[in-house]
């Protein structure tokens, strides 16, 4: 019964509230129950892959106007991104680390529905395990929900976990 | 991390093409999966929970006519449905005595999404498994699916295992 590690996916995203390269507290949670109530002592059987897709800003730039933007400045901006990811993904790394799970860390472009379905199909986890702010139906039309969508497309299972009632920040759309 | 054991609750029913009580191509491939790929040598950190809902036949009857029931033949028909429903249990508790696992199995009758939802609740446990026929949009307006419902309404972390492609009947809405 398994001499193959369970490979499993955990899709993280930065905090709307703390701002980034924080964890957002759906992401963290799904990564604490998944270490507590999964992989409990059984360090050796599960890797770890974590995915954090980040999202193209429309405008291209957070805090300067596009009509200045040269090559430069994009290969700038570009650059900081990069380094905010690999930030967020360093909580979770480090956090493996102290555990002693193997894990490994991916910055992907675009959306993140889209991205993470189609990473199950080249990485083909054995789980997903995605975060969910647990909108109610009428939050949901306006926010859309990236762990429904995986829970319907992605070609692995997927569980997706609630924030604790205790850890909803007032407007539950932030996270 | 982790002093007390993972409770993990498993919907289970039976097969619509070789007939009750032989477990259903998805909640065998649930449960299977979950044995290999979450729970895999770590037996001692998980429970267990089985739970069969029977639906209530709407005519009362499988194979005679209500009109003939008396109180005898509802007796008997409890009966014959408690006993088919602890052979199908049966299987899965073999299965978890073989492996080591702790288990519970629980008969209830109702409508399987509600009172799945219901017991979770009431028993609080971390994780809830459903198997999925995975049916498409079409087959699911007229089929409905139990783990939709339950990954929306269940107050816990739900994963649902799709069967695997080759396991798939002629009719996908069979089981």
């Amino acid at each position: 019964m398994g001499d193959e590690v369970t490979r499993v996916m955990v899709a993280v995203n930065e905090s709307s509230l703390k701002g980034y390269p924080h964890p957002s507290i759906s992401s963290r949670g799904a990564f604490e129950w998944t270490i507590n109530k999964i992989i409990r002592n059984n360090v050796s059987a599960f890797n770890l892959f974590f995915l954090h897709v980040q999202v193209p800003d429309e405008d291209g730039f957070d805090d300067m106007d596009s009509i200045y933007a040269s090559p430069e400045d994009f290969k700038n901006m570009k650059q900081r991104d990069r380094i905010r990811g690999v930030h967020l993904l360093e909580y979770f790394v480090n956090r493996c680390h102290e555990i002693g799970v193997v894990c490994q860390g991916w910055i992907m472009q675009g959306d993140p529905k889209e991205v993470i379905c189609h990473e199950v199909k080249r990485l083909r986890p054995d789980l997903l395990v995605v975060g969910s702010r647990g909108l109610g139906p009428f939050q949901k039309v306006f926010v859309g929900t990236v762990s429904e969508f995986c829970w319907k497309h992605a070609e692995c299972p997927v569980i997706s976990i609630k924030r604790k009632a205790d850890e909803i920040p007032q407007d539950p759309v932030d996270d």
